[in-house]
Protein backbone atom coordinates (compact mmCIF):
# COMPACT_ATOMS: atom_id res chain seq x y z
CA UNK A 1 0.00 0.00 0.00
CA UNK A 2 1.31 3.41 -0.86
CA UNK A 3 2.08 6.11 2.03
CA UNK A 4 -0.02 9.20 1.88
CA UNK A 5 2.70 11.89 2.47
CA UNK A 6 3.31 13.56 5.77
CA UNK A 7 2.91 16.57 3.35
CA UNK A 8 4.40 18.55 0.57
CA UNK A 9 7.48 20.58 0.41
CA UNK A 10 9.44 22.22 -1.43
CA UNK A 11 13.09 22.38 -1.35
CA UNK A 12 15.41 24.79 -2.67
CA UNK A 13 17.74 22.68 -3.90
CA UNK A 14 21.51 23.79 -5.27
CA UNK A 15 22.98 21.07 -6.13
CA UNK A 16 25.41 21.23 -2.95
CA UNK A 17 25.75 18.71 -0.25
CA UNK A 18 23.36 20.76 2.23
CA UNK A 19 20.58 20.93 0.02
CA UNK A 20 21.23 17.21 -1.23
CA UNK A 21 20.89 16.35 2.41
CA UNK A 22 17.97 18.02 3.32
CA UNK A 23 16.04 16.39 0.41
CA UNK A 24 17.37 13.14 1.29
CA UNK A 25 15.77 14.37 4.67
CA UNK A 26 12.55 15.51 4.27
CA UNK A 27 12.16 12.51 2.01
CA UNK A 28 13.15 10.01 4.81
CA UNK A 29 10.81 11.90 6.99
CA UNK A 30 8.01 11.24 4.74
CA UNK A 31 7.45 14.18 2.69
CA UNK A 32 6.59 14.64 -0.99
CA UNK A 33 9.04 17.09 -2.03
CA UNK A 34 9.42 18.60 -5.77
CA UNK A 35 12.61 20.98 -5.55
CA UNK A 36 13.48 24.46 -7.24
CA UNK A 37 17.09 25.45 -8.38
CA UNK A 38 18.04 28.95 -9.15
CA UNK A 39 20.16 30.20 -11.71
CA UNK A 40 21.75 33.70 -10.53
CA UNK A 41 24.61 34.16 -12.72
CA UNK A 42 27.13 32.36 -11.20
CA UNK A 43 30.56 31.77 -13.17
CA UNK A 44 29.64 28.29 -14.20
CA UNK A 45 26.22 26.01 -14.49
CA UNK A 46 28.02 22.54 -12.59
CA UNK A 47 25.66 23.20 -9.48
CA UNK A 48 22.78 23.33 -12.29
CA UNK A 49 23.43 20.11 -13.66
CA UNK A 50 24.30 18.52 -10.05
CA UNK A 51 20.85 19.35 -8.75
CA UNK A 52 19.15 17.97 -11.55
CA UNK A 53 21.47 14.71 -11.23
CA UNK A 54 20.34 14.75 -7.52
CA UNK A 55 16.74 15.42 -8.08
CA UNK A 56 16.87 12.59 -11.00
CA UNK A 57 18.40 10.15 -8.59
CA UNK A 58 15.25 10.92 -6.23
CA UNK A 59 12.95 10.82 -9.14
CA UNK A 60 11.41 14.16 -8.39
CA UNK A 61 10.19 17.05 -10.08
CA UNK A 62 13.03 19.96 -10.62
CA UNK A 63 11.99 23.30 -10.90
CA UNK A 64 14.37 25.70 -12.74
CA UNK A 65 14.52 29.62 -12.50
CA UNK A 66 16.69 32.00 -14.32
CA UNK A 67 17.20 35.12 -11.31
CA UNK A 68 20.46 36.55 -13.09
CA UNK A 69 18.80 39.98 -13.74
CA UNK A 70 18.62 40.88 -10.12
CA UNK A 71 22.50 40.74 -9.49
CA UNK A 72 23.11 42.49 -12.64
CA UNK A 73 24.65 45.36 -10.48
CA UNK A 74 26.38 43.47 -7.84
CA UNK A 75 30.38 43.26 -7.51
CA UNK A 76 29.76 39.69 -5.79
CA UNK A 77 33.16 37.49 -6.75
CA UNK A 78 30.99 34.55 -7.34
CA UNK A 79 29.32 36.61 -10.34
CA UNK A 80 29.83 35.81 -14.14
CA UNK A 81 29.36 39.54 -14.38
CA UNK A 82 31.96 40.63 -11.63
CA UNK A 83 36.11 40.69 -11.88
CA UNK A 84 36.96 40.01 -8.35
CA UNK A 85 38.34 36.43 -7.92
CA UNK A 86 36.86 33.96 -5.66
CA UNK A 87 38.87 33.54 -2.55
CA UNK A 88 41.50 30.59 -2.60
CA UNK A 89 41.25 30.35 1.21
CA UNK A 90 38.76 28.92 3.99
CA UNK A 91 35.69 30.80 5.23
CA UNK A 92 37.67 30.87 8.40
CA UNK A 93 40.45 32.78 7.08
CA UNK A 94 38.42 35.11 5.03
CA UNK A 95 36.50 36.25 8.65
CA UNK A 96 39.49 36.81 10.11
CA UNK A 97 40.47 39.34 7.42
CA UNK A 98 36.96 40.86 7.68
CA UNK A 99 36.86 40.85 11.38
CA UNK A 100 33.25 39.18 11.50
CA UNK A 101 31.91 42.86 10.80
CA UNK A 102 31.06 42.55 6.43
CA UNK A 103 29.81 39.16 4.46
CA UNK A 104 32.62 37.58 2.67
CA UNK A 105 33.61 38.51 -0.88
CA UNK A 106 31.02 35.43 -2.03
CA UNK A 107 28.08 36.68 -0.49
CA UNK A 108 25.25 37.53 -3.07
CA UNK A 109 22.88 40.32 -1.48
CA UNK A 110 20.20 39.15 -0.38
CA UNK A 111 20.39 35.79 -2.37
CA UNK A 112 18.74 33.81 0.27
CA UNK A 113 16.01 36.06 1.06
CA UNK A 114 15.38 36.09 -3.28
CA UNK A 115 15.51 32.19 -3.26
CA UNK A 116 13.45 32.02 -0.10
CA UNK A 117 10.92 34.18 -2.01
CA UNK A 118 11.09 32.64 -5.32
CA UNK A 119 10.54 29.21 -3.61
CA UNK A 120 7.30 30.26 -1.64
CA UNK A 121 5.46 31.35 -4.75
CA UNK A 122 6.50 28.38 -6.75
CA UNK A 123 5.73 26.29 -3.30
CA UNK A 124 2.42 27.98 -2.97
CA UNK A 125 1.33 27.77 -6.84
CA UNK A 126 2.24 23.79 -6.10
CA UNK A 127 0.23 23.14 -3.61
CA UNK A 128 2.85 22.88 -0.82
CA UNK A 129 3.05 23.72 2.73
CA UNK A 130 6.48 24.55 3.24
CA UNK A 131 9.82 25.50 1.91
CA UNK A 132 13.43 23.96 2.97
CA UNK A 133 16.36 24.91 2.70
CA UNK A 134 19.97 24.17 3.76
CA UNK A 135 21.01 26.88 5.84
CA UNK A 136 23.58 25.78 8.76
CA UNK A 137 25.49 26.90 11.51
CA UNK A 138 28.73 27.50 9.96
CA UNK A 139 27.49 29.64 6.98
CA UNK A 140 26.68 32.25 9.42
CA UNK A 141 29.71 31.64 11.78
CA UNK A 142 31.67 35.06 11.95
CA UNK A 143 29.02 36.86 9.82
CA UNK A 144 30.17 34.81 6.46
CA UNK A 145 26.77 34.75 5.02
CA UNK A 146 24.13 36.94 7.00
CA UNK A 147 20.87 35.22 4.85
CA UNK A 148 22.38 32.03 6.76
CA UNK A 149 21.85 33.33 10.31
CA UNK A 150 19.20 31.66 12.57
CA UNK A 151 17.82 35.21 12.82
CA UNK A 152 17.36 35.92 9.18
CA UNK A 153 15.62 32.49 9.04
CA UNK A 154 13.31 33.42 11.96
CA UNK A 155 12.44 36.40 10.48
CA UNK A 156 11.57 34.73 6.49
CA UNK A 157 9.23 32.42 8.26
CA UNK A 158 7.37 34.82 10.10
CA UNK A 159 7.16 36.56 6.76
CA UNK A 160 6.35 33.09 4.90
CA UNK A 161 3.64 32.82 7.21
CA UNK A 162 1.69 36.05 7.03
CA UNK A 163 2.69 36.75 4.01
CA UNK A 164 1.97 33.65 2.08
CA UNK A 165 0.40 30.61 5.03
CA UNK A 166 3.34 28.36 4.79
CA UNK A 167 6.20 27.48 7.04
CA UNK A 168 9.88 28.00 6.42
CA UNK A 169 12.62 25.04 7.59
CA UNK A 170 15.90 25.02 8.18
CA UNK A 171 16.57 21.31 9.55
CA UNK A 172 20.01 22.41 10.28
CA UNK A 173 19.93 25.97 11.20
CA UNK A 174 21.61 24.57 14.10
CA UNK A 175 24.26 22.39 12.94
CA UNK A 176 27.61 22.27 11.39
CA UNK A 177 28.17 20.85 8.05
CA UNK A 178 30.22 17.47 9.68
CA UNK A 179 26.72 16.99 11.11
CA UNK A 180 25.06 17.14 8.37
CA UNK A 181 27.17 14.90 6.51
CA UNK A 182 27.17 12.21 9.04
CA UNK A 183 23.38 12.49 8.65
CA UNK A 184 24.11 12.44 5.03
CA UNK A 185 25.57 9.48 5.26
CA UNK A 186 23.45 7.56 7.13
CA UNK A 187 20.66 8.47 4.95
CA UNK A 188 23.07 7.53 1.53
CA UNK A 189 23.15 10.32 -0.10
CA UNK A 190 24.60 10.02 -3.39
CA UNK A 191 27.19 12.73 -2.80
CA UNK A 192 29.23 11.71 -5.91
CA UNK A 193 26.34 13.23 -7.67
CA UNK A 194 26.95 16.57 -5.62
CA UNK A 195 28.98 19.97 -6.46
CA UNK A 196 30.12 22.17 -4.08
CA UNK A 197 33.45 23.87 -5.48
CA UNK A 198 33.05 27.34 -6.45
CA UNK A 199 35.18 26.92 -9.85
CA UNK A 200 33.50 24.68 -13.11
CA UNK A 201 36.28 22.70 -13.55
CA UNK A 202 36.71 19.55 -14.15
CA UNK A 203 37.20 17.90 -10.68
CA UNK A 204 36.65 20.69 -7.88
CA UNK A 205 39.66 22.83 -7.13
CA UNK A 206 40.33 21.98 -3.40
CA UNK A 207 41.62 25.53 -2.66
CA UNK A 208 38.25 27.49 -2.31
CA UNK A 209 36.28 27.76 0.63
CA UNK A 210 33.56 25.81 -0.38
CA UNK A 211 35.53 23.10 -1.08
CA UNK A 212 38.13 23.46 1.97
CA UNK A 213 34.89 23.15 3.84
CA UNK A 214 33.85 20.54 2.46
CA UNK A 215 36.73 17.98 2.82
CA UNK A 216 36.82 18.90 6.64
CA UNK A 217 33.57 18.03 6.83
CA UNK A 218 33.43 14.69 5.24
CA UNK A 219 36.45 14.24 7.40
CA UNK A 220 34.95 14.61 10.74
CA UNK A 221 31.69 12.39 9.24
CA UNK A 222 34.24 9.54 8.62
CA UNK A 223 35.58 10.11 12.10
CA UNK A 224 32.33 10.28 13.76
CA UNK A 225 31.00 7.06 11.71
CA UNK A 226 34.37 4.85 12.81
CA UNK A 227 33.83 5.61 16.15
CA UNK A 228 29.92 4.70 15.92
CA UNK A 229 31.04 1.62 14.56
CA UNK A 230 33.58 0.19 16.91
CA UNK B 1 24.37 74.76 -3.57
CA UNK B 2 23.30 71.14 -3.79
CA UNK B 3 21.90 69.43 -1.03
CA UNK B 4 23.53 66.56 0.09
CA UNK B 5 20.76 63.70 0.20
CA UNK B 6 19.26 62.24 3.16
CA UNK B 7 20.11 58.77 1.95
CA UNK B 8 19.95 56.79 -1.07
CA UNK B 9 16.49 54.56 -0.99
CA UNK B 10 15.24 52.41 -3.43
CA UNK B 11 11.23 52.47 -4.50
CA UNK B 12 9.67 49.77 -5.29
CA UNK B 13 7.46 51.46 -8.47
CA UNK B 14 4.46 49.56 -9.88
CA UNK B 15 3.44 52.92 -11.54
CA UNK B 16 0.42 53.45 -9.53
CA UNK B 17 -1.04 55.64 -7.07
CA UNK B 18 0.65 54.44 -4.01
CA UNK B 19 4.23 53.77 -5.05
CA UNK B 20 3.96 57.11 -7.18
CA UNK B 21 3.32 58.79 -4.16
CA UNK B 22 5.96 57.22 -1.67
CA UNK B 23 8.30 57.86 -4.69
CA UNK B 24 7.19 61.52 -4.20
CA UNK B 25 7.63 61.57 -0.67
CA UNK B 26 10.87 59.83 -0.52
CA UNK B 27 12.31 63.11 -3.00
CA UNK B 28 10.36 65.55 -1.25
CA UNK B 29 12.20 64.06 2.58
CA UNK B 30 15.44 65.05 0.51
CA UNK B 31 16.30 60.96 -0.51
CA UNK B 32 18.23 60.08 -3.48
CA UNK B 33 15.90 57.94 -5.02
CA UNK B 34 16.06 55.04 -7.78
CA UNK B 35 13.49 52.59 -8.72
CA UNK B 36 12.64 49.36 -9.51
CA UNK B 37 9.93 47.95 -11.28
CA UNK B 38 9.37 43.93 -11.73
CA UNK B 39 7.18 42.37 -14.49
CA UNK B 40 5.80 39.61 -13.21
CA UNK B 41 3.39 38.00 -16.07
CA UNK B 42 0.37 40.68 -15.49
CA UNK B 43 -1.72 40.35 -18.54
CA UNK B 44 -0.84 44.11 -19.80
CA UNK B 45 2.24 46.18 -19.65
CA UNK B 46 0.63 49.66 -19.05
CA UNK B 47 1.72 49.79 -15.39
CA UNK B 48 5.25 49.42 -16.51
CA UNK B 49 4.37 52.48 -18.74
CA UNK B 50 3.18 54.75 -16.22
CA UNK B 51 6.35 53.41 -14.08
CA UNK B 52 8.48 54.73 -16.96
CA UNK B 53 6.48 58.15 -17.07
CA UNK B 54 7.20 58.94 -13.48
CA UNK B 55 10.25 57.55 -13.28
CA UNK B 56 10.69 60.20 -16.25
CA UNK B 57 8.71 62.64 -14.73
CA UNK B 58 10.78 62.72 -11.49
CA UNK B 59 14.41 61.92 -13.38
CA UNK B 60 15.80 59.20 -11.45
CA UNK B 61 16.97 55.87 -12.77
CA UNK B 62 14.56 53.06 -13.36
CA UNK B 63 15.56 49.41 -13.36
CA UNK B 64 13.00 47.27 -14.93
CA UNK B 65 13.46 43.64 -13.78
CA UNK B 66 11.35 40.10 -15.53
CA UNK B 67 10.36 37.60 -12.63
CA UNK B 68 7.77 36.14 -14.82
CA UNK B 69 8.96 32.51 -14.43
CA UNK B 70 8.78 32.49 -10.60
CA UNK B 71 4.66 32.72 -11.14
CA UNK B 72 4.79 30.35 -14.47
CA UNK B 73 2.11 27.58 -12.31
CA UNK B 74 0.07 30.22 -10.51
CA UNK B 75 -3.89 30.58 -11.29
CA UNK B 76 -4.09 33.89 -9.57
CA UNK B 77 -6.66 35.89 -12.32
CA UNK B 78 -3.79 38.95 -12.70
CA UNK B 79 -1.74 36.36 -14.81
CA UNK B 80 -1.41 36.12 -18.11
CA UNK B 81 -1.32 32.30 -17.74
CA UNK B 82 -4.52 32.38 -16.20
CA UNK B 83 -7.98 31.33 -17.84
CA UNK B 84 -9.71 33.21 -14.25
CA UNK B 85 -11.31 36.69 -14.77
CA UNK B 86 -10.20 39.46 -12.91
CA UNK B 87 -13.24 40.34 -10.40
CA UNK B 88 -15.29 43.14 -11.48
CA UNK B 89 -16.45 44.38 -7.80
CA UNK B 90 -14.91 45.92 -5.18
CA UNK B 91 -12.60 44.33 -2.87
CA UNK B 92 -15.25 44.93 0.20
CA UNK B 93 -17.53 42.56 -2.08
CA UNK B 94 -14.62 40.07 -2.62
CA UNK B 95 -13.50 40.28 1.04
CA UNK B 96 -17.27 39.44 1.66
CA UNK B 97 -17.32 36.35 -0.27
CA UNK B 98 -14.26 34.87 1.32
CA UNK B 99 -15.12 35.72 4.49
CA UNK B 100 -11.69 37.08 5.23
CA UNK B 101 -10.22 33.57 5.28
CA UNK B 102 -8.26 33.42 1.80
CA UNK B 103 -6.84 35.95 -0.13
CA UNK B 104 -8.61 37.73 -3.18
CA UNK B 105 -8.04 36.02 -6.93
CA UNK B 106 -5.54 38.98 -7.14
CA UNK B 107 -3.39 37.42 -5.05
CA UNK B 108 -0.44 36.61 -6.12
CA UNK B 109 1.46 34.26 -4.31
CA UNK B 110 4.03 36.17 -2.13
CA UNK B 111 4.45 38.73 -4.92
CA UNK B 112 5.76 41.20 -2.04
CA UNK B 113 7.84 38.98 -0.45
CA UNK B 114 9.99 37.84 -3.74
CA UNK B 115 9.67 41.78 -4.87
CA UNK B 116 10.66 43.01 -1.64
CA UNK B 117 14.05 40.45 -1.64
CA UNK B 118 14.56 41.46 -5.12
CA UNK B 119 14.54 45.10 -4.49
CA UNK B 120 16.93 44.48 -1.77
CA UNK B 121 19.68 42.82 -3.92
CA UNK B 122 19.45 45.29 -6.31
CA UNK B 123 19.35 48.20 -3.21
CA UNK B 124 22.69 46.71 -2.04
CA UNK B 125 24.63 46.12 -5.20
CA UNK B 126 23.52 50.09 -5.42
CA UNK B 127 24.64 51.70 -2.07
CA UNK B 128 21.29 52.48 -1.21
CA UNK B 129 20.50 52.07 2.77
CA UNK B 130 16.37 51.24 2.33
CA UNK B 131 13.60 49.27 0.20
CA UNK B 132 10.36 51.72 0.08
CA UNK B 133 7.14 50.30 -0.90
CA UNK B 134 3.89 51.46 -0.79
CA UNK B 135 1.67 48.91 0.97
CA UNK B 136 -1.07 50.44 3.13
CA UNK B 137 -4.20 49.56 4.93
CA UNK B 138 -6.77 49.27 2.90
CA UNK B 139 -4.74 46.56 1.16
CA UNK B 140 -4.51 43.85 3.93
CA UNK B 141 -8.38 44.74 5.03
CA UNK B 142 -9.87 41.88 5.43
CA UNK B 143 -6.88 39.40 4.49
CA UNK B 144 -6.85 40.53 0.89
CA UNK B 145 -3.81 40.99 0.28
CA UNK B 146 -1.84 39.35 3.19
CA UNK B 147 1.52 40.26 1.89
CA UNK B 148 0.65 44.10 2.73
CA UNK B 149 -0.09 43.47 6.34
CA UNK B 150 1.37 45.40 9.30
CA UNK B 151 2.83 41.92 10.07
CA UNK B 152 4.01 40.74 6.96
CA UNK B 153 6.03 44.43 6.64
CA UNK B 154 7.64 44.03 10.15
CA UNK B 155 8.94 40.33 9.22
CA UNK B 156 10.52 41.12 6.40
CA UNK B 157 11.77 44.40 7.92
CA UNK B 158 13.60 42.32 10.05
CA UNK B 159 14.64 40.14 6.84
CA UNK B 160 16.53 42.39 5.36
CA UNK B 161 18.09 43.61 8.65
CA UNK B 162 19.45 40.36 9.44
CA UNK B 163 19.96 38.93 5.77
CA UNK B 164 21.37 42.10 4.19
CA UNK B 165 21.93 44.81 6.88
CA UNK B 166 19.06 47.24 4.71
CA UNK B 167 16.12 48.46 6.35
CA UNK B 168 12.71 48.30 4.86
CA UNK B 169 10.38 51.19 4.84
CA UNK B 170 6.30 51.35 3.99
CA UNK B 171 5.59 54.74 5.13
CA UNK B 172 1.38 54.06 4.36
CA UNK B 173 1.05 50.96 6.25
CA UNK B 174 -1.19 52.94 8.56
CA UNK B 175 -2.96 55.39 5.99
CA UNK B 176 -6.19 54.05 3.57
CA UNK B 177 -5.54 54.83 -0.15
CA UNK B 178 -7.55 58.60 0.34
CA UNK B 179 -5.07 59.72 2.74
CA UNK B 180 -1.87 58.75 0.25
CA UNK B 181 -3.82 60.44 -2.49
CA UNK B 182 -4.35 63.69 -0.35
CA UNK B 183 -0.45 63.39 0.72
CA UNK B 184 -0.01 62.92 -2.98
CA UNK B 185 -2.03 66.09 -3.98
CA UNK B 186 -0.05 68.06 -1.53
CA UNK B 187 3.20 67.04 -3.45
CA UNK B 188 2.06 67.39 -6.32
CA UNK B 189 2.35 63.82 -8.09
CA UNK B 190 1.35 63.51 -11.56
CA UNK B 191 -1.32 61.30 -11.24
CA UNK B 192 -2.51 61.13 -14.98
CA UNK B 193 0.53 59.15 -15.53
CA UNK B 194 0.01 56.77 -12.99
CA UNK B 195 -1.98 53.69 -13.90
CA UNK B 196 -4.32 51.14 -11.43
CA UNK B 197 -6.76 49.22 -13.82
CA UNK B 198 -5.98 45.15 -13.63
CA UNK B 199 -7.55 45.87 -17.27
CA UNK B 200 -4.87 46.89 -19.96
CA UNK B 201 -7.47 48.81 -22.59
CA UNK B 202 -7.06 52.30 -23.78
CA UNK B 203 -9.00 53.85 -20.87
CA UNK B 204 -9.35 52.58 -17.12
CA UNK B 205 -12.39 50.24 -17.68
CA UNK B 206 -13.53 51.62 -13.97
CA UNK B 207 -15.22 48.40 -12.55
CA UNK B 208 -12.46 46.35 -11.64
CA UNK B 209 -11.71 46.57 -7.97
CA UNK B 210 -9.03 48.32 -8.17
CA UNK B 211 -10.61 51.34 -10.30
CA UNK B 212 -13.07 51.10 -7.88
CA UNK B 213 -10.68 52.03 -4.96
CA UNK B 214 -8.57 54.63 -6.98
CA UNK B 215 -12.23 56.12 -7.64
CA UNK B 216 -13.34 56.37 -4.11
CA UNK B 217 -9.63 57.31 -2.66
CA UNK B 218 -9.58 60.73 -5.22
CA UNK B 219 -13.49 61.57 -4.38
CA UNK B 220 -12.79 61.70 -0.44
CA UNK B 221 -9.01 62.86 -1.23
CA UNK B 222 -11.13 66.16 -2.75
CA UNK B 223 -13.45 66.44 -0.45
CA UNK B 224 -10.66 66.20 2.56
CA UNK B 225 -9.11 69.36 0.59
CA UNK B 226 -11.81 71.25 -0.38
CA UNK B 227 -12.84 71.22 3.65
CA UNK B 228 -8.77 72.28 4.51
CA UNK B 229 -9.01 74.94 2.31
CA UNK B 230 -12.37 76.25 3.62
Amino acid sequence: MKKVPVKKVLILLSGGVDSSTALAKAIADGCEAIALSVSYGQKHIKEIKAAENIAGYYKIPLKKIDLNAVFADSDCSLLSGSNREIPLESYAEQIEKTGGKTPVSTYVPFRNGLFISAAAAVAISNGCTAVIYGAHADDSAGNAYPDCSPEFFAAMNEALKTGGNITLEAPFINMNKAQIVELGLRLGVPYDLTWSCYYGGETPCGKCGTCIDRANAFNIAYKIRGKNND
